[in-house]
């Protein structure tokens, strides 16, 4: 089973998978927990191209998009399918969802261009996507006590607007697979829906 | 006018480049020498990324493709189309076409998947392309000197066949754009032989 977590910044992602994560080692299963960009030593090092302010040479929209699937290509191969095939558990810490609301609704990039991606280069999706939904203001407030902000981070306000109504855009189209919870509850309770979401399936 | 040099390693592509560069800087000419993957700071630290020998990880080829796209968006965006709406003349060391031959020819990549990336993401192709072609082992013998050997310069001569051999592909199905200069000739004649093309255009 592959489940993927989603939502904007600081809503409470990293703190429920690793509840969930807890959750499923006590009911001894393997489970993997992984996060995007990222997830394996190369993949990182394209995380940190993606993260890092560069005031001197703006990355274009396009090379922002291609080494984020260059990083989930690299994250797929060597961490997700061959887990999945062990028939493990993968918690990943956002995926592609999180292109769409960020580089197509946050930055108006042409969605042809993600579909053309996803199309060829992800070649299997979550089961089960658990969206963290709460005003932008509520996640800025938790991760406010985080250090100096990355280049996503230093986005303003209206950007993770975007960002969110991407989020809800994919939540309308494909209710099946994607479940939202009220992240403005506690994290005790956001893990309690989690549960009873994962109980039905 | 935009001129890409395509060919194997050491065939004298980046020899050829400097003497046209000469030549139309004599001429007065406005005129751009870059490279790929790289030809910007950060498209060249993505160029590190793919060059690097990493014995612990192996580089998927979704990946490396991905990454060579990443770089090239880069590029195109703040080099080459810049310099080609200014008029200039851009000669690029190596373009869209190594692609083809080394992920594709070379390492056995899905053609559609560099299809998708060249209608997605590539812009603008060269006006004109010099193939330098020359046995691989004539390459390898002039390429001898340098230092410790990149991922690419690792693989095989068998590889750098099939390579060869994407690059006679491309010129036999793009005869007016890929033009095949005899790269076992001296510099000097490689250069008249690029000259005499550009006459005629
Ligand atoms: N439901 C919650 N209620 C209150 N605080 C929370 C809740 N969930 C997480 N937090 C706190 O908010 C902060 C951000 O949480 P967390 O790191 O889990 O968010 P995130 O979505 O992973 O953020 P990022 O997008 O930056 O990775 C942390 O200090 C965490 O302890
Ligand atoms: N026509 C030629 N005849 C003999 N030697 C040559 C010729 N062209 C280049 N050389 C020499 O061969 C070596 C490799 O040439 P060069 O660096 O131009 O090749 P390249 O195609 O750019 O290689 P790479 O693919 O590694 O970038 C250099 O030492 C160069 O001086
Ligand atoms: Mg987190
Ligand atoms: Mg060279």
């Amino acid at each position: 089973m592959f489940i993927s977590f989603e939502g904007t910044e600081g809503v409470g992602k990293t703190t429920l998978i690793r509840k969930l994560h807890d959750h499923f080692q006590n009911l001894g299963k393997n489970v993997v927990l992984t996060r995007e960009p990222g997830g394996t030593p190369m993949a990182e090092q394209i995380r940190a191209l993606l993260l890092a302010v560069n005031h001197d040479e703006a990355m274009s929209d396009d090379t922002e998009l291609l080494l984020m699937y260059a990083a989930r290509a690299q994250h797929l191969a060597r961490v997700i399918l061959p887990a999945l095939a062990e028939s493990k558990i993968v918690l990943c810490d956002r995926f592609a969802d999180s292109s769409f609301a960020y580089q197509c609704a946050g930055r108006g990039l042409d969605r042809d261009k993600l579909n053309v991606l996803n199309a060829s280069f992800v070649a299997r999706i979550p089961d089960i996507t658990f969206w963290l939904d709460a005003p932008i203001e509520t996640g800025m407030l938790r991760a406010r006590e985080r250090g100096a902000l990355d280049r996503f981070e230093q986005e303003k306000a209206a950007f993770f607007e975007k960002v969110r109504s991407g989020f809800a855009e994919i939540h309308q189209t494909h209710p099946e697979r994607m479940k939202r919870l009220d992240a403005t509850q506690t994290p005790e309770h956001v893990f309690q829906q989690a549960l009873s979401h994962l109980q039905q399936i």
